[in-house]
């Protein structure tokens, strides 16, 4: 009898294990999508000083109070213009103002600004035609950022509100996780030339990229345990996930299993009570990822998804990129063996009242064209044998809906 | 009295004025999180003939279809084994089987595959202890990708599965949509050396580069008509679109709409029916997207979600990555002056019973601090005035739910 491990329980042991990533220190300009290592707050007050929001006057706000379309306010103007950027000696008296310019500070002695439209110039004089508060049309220190506000936790994804944040702060550089990933192919098919082509590497290694990994050269290999050891010895310290496609069989042909035991892992698991992709195998060296998984698409996707997708998630904290979930009537009855983790794919498509979605199949590992008819998967957990046609279910798109 | 123009009418008027991207082709590896430029389908069926989905032996079904553990079906073993990527001349008679590795081709003469684990090798001779139905254990011609398949519609965003079918069907380059775009941020202050750091650009330039835009070298340029006019007439051979920050006002310093007027563009707007984000401008020249919008940050980027998103998904077809939809408990009332869509930060958090949305501001084109604060947009379409604190909305997740 075959034991096939709980995702849950092996996430639980492996997540002991597992270290965090190695740190890096890039450029501002190239962390967009990077996770950043540490939290970072912003030091200052952002803006520094009050600014105006709006082109107009600096004026006091007690000066115009009592200002009206029939007996406008009557301030004398002082000269300049304050303009964003420029420092001004400027001082705003009692029943005086000053043309300011979105952006620039407020001048000491005044505190509000009232826009160009309620106003008009005579003679040398503003006329003002209604009242503002204290405060009108400025935005005040720390309005727009405060001084220990969160700019980025441990873990989340860099997004460009967050390099914004940390340009504004005069940051330049920001430590961000290095996510190295090697992706192995092992079949002697594969070393033919011309005969097959290895496309669940291509699948592998773009779920990967989409992700935020950063990919070594991908290796094609032949079903040789030596070979497969060495070259995964060889990318361990560069690559803090390791996949190898292929020889995860639970039979004879494991090669790239046998590989990952002779490297005398901390941990390691094989066979998931995951369908597609029990053959999986989930190893732990140096604090670092190292998977065998079937070389088939989907069964590789569903290992991608299940299994490292939440050890990366929960385990090392990693705000990876999410599908969008549609609650959608199923349109066929799904069952799943019990105690397995089903990973289904559907079509999802608009129906009156909703959305509904069509399973495509629920074995079929090597059904590329499952992915690419469907737009979403529906997961169904190992305590449900299945969910029934009518069943209002949870589905991640993957895709437009057509 | 200023019009402002609403985004549904402006978004059909510039639709029929803009043209698709310029194509490019690209090498099949370089074209992940790229859009398609055509339609692609399978030129061929996968597997191109019956493949073996388990490690066992070939069989003809009929002559184990009573076969039991009490009374197993006796075969005699061809010599020899069937793998991936071998041709073979092997032909399995009547009563005949021969060795089989998943991915193989099954031969001639057999239809079906005999799990290796209901199997015995005995003298020489195969004892199979269950029957196998015709086709069992075996994918047949079309089954993981059929021929005439849709593999990319035109407009999608090529994804890690799309690229391995692509690969799988042995296409090396596809043909993609060229998407250069170009970001132009004005303003004297920023001209004056470590004053002020032009952090919407940065902004800007993230969200374009995460929807797949490759960006010229931004250019920073003062509030001068004559610059900016010569800076976009510049870009636009090699920008699908190019955006112009600052000068967007619709008063007086409009420095980098009369710019674009200039270009006597074939559809211009200035003024959007948006808040914040009102002072935008679209135009269409040589069909191709030239806008003008605020410096302030969350202006720009209720710009880029409100106007420019949506043209590109509806009127130029791509498909953009969409952000994670939840429903919400509003904490706190929400109002947008009518005829106006709001474009509302929040923060989403867990509450008993599901998710609550607390709303950050409504205005505050310059807060900064309300999309890293926030995890959330809400929009408040023209036709409503606002929500009702405990009504259920619909927010778009951009950042993780603590």
């Amino acid at each position: 009898v075959i034991r096939l491990h709980r995702i849950g329980e092996a996430l639980r042991s492996a997540g002991e294990l597992i270290e965090d990533p190695p740190v890096e220190r890039v450029d501002v300009d190239n962390a967009l999508q990077r996770y950043s290592a540490r939290k970072v707050v912003s030091p200052i007050d952002l803006p520094p000083r009050p600014k105006a929001v709006m082109d107009g006057y600096a004026v006091r706000h007690v000066d115009v109070e009592d200002a009206s379309q029939a007996s406008p306010a009557v301030l004398k103007i002082l000269s300049g213009v304050v303009r964003p950027g420029a420092d001004t000696c400027v001082r705003v008296g009692a029943e005086e103002a000053v043309r300011i310019e979105t952006g620039g500070f407020i001048p000491e002695g005044a505190d509000a600004v009232v826009p160009v439209e309620e106003t008009e110039e005579m003679e040398g004089r503003l006329l003002v035609f209604s009242p503002v508060g204290r405060f009108a049309n400025v935005s005040l220190p720390g309005e727009e950022l405060r001084k220990g506000a969160r700019i980025l936790e441990k873990g989340a994804r860099i997004r460009p509100w967050h390099v914004a944040a940390l340009v504004a702060c005069g940051y330049s550089r920001v430590d961000v996780f290095k996510l190295g990933a090697a992706v192995i192919a092992t079949g002697d098919e594969f070393l033919k030339a011309g005969y097959f082509a290895p496309f669940t590497l291509q699948l592998v290694e773009g779920v990967l990229a989409e992700w935020g990994f950063e990919l070594l050269k991908a290796r094609i290999l032949a079903d040789d345990v030596d070979a497969i050891e060495n070259c995964v010895r060889e990318t361990l310290p560069q690559a803090y996930v390791t996949l190898v496609l292929g020889g995860s069989s639970m039979g004879s042909r494991d090669y790239s299993v046998k590989a990952v035991e002779r490297l005398s892992p901390k941990y390691m698991v094989h066979g998931f009570a995951l369908r597609p992709g029990k053959t999986a195998c989930l190893a732990v060296k140096d604090g670092r990822i190292v998977m065998v998984m079937s070389g088939l698409p989907v069964a590789a996707l569903a290992v991608l998804e299940n299994v490292l997708r939440p050890l990366l998630e929960k385990v090392v904290g990693l705000e990876l990129p999410r599908r969008t979930r549609v609650k959608a009537r199923l349109a066929r009855r799904v069952t799943v063996k019990a105690g397995l983790r089903g990973f289904v794919r559907v079509r999802v498509y608009r129906e009156r009242g909703g959305l509904a979605a069509e399973p495509l199949m629920v074995g079929g590992s090597g059904s590329l064209g499952s992915l690419l008819e469907g737009n979403g998967f529906l997961i169904v957990p190992e305590d449900v044998e299945g969910f029934e046609e009518g069943e209002e279910v949870e589905v991640e798109l993957h895709g437009r809906v057509g």
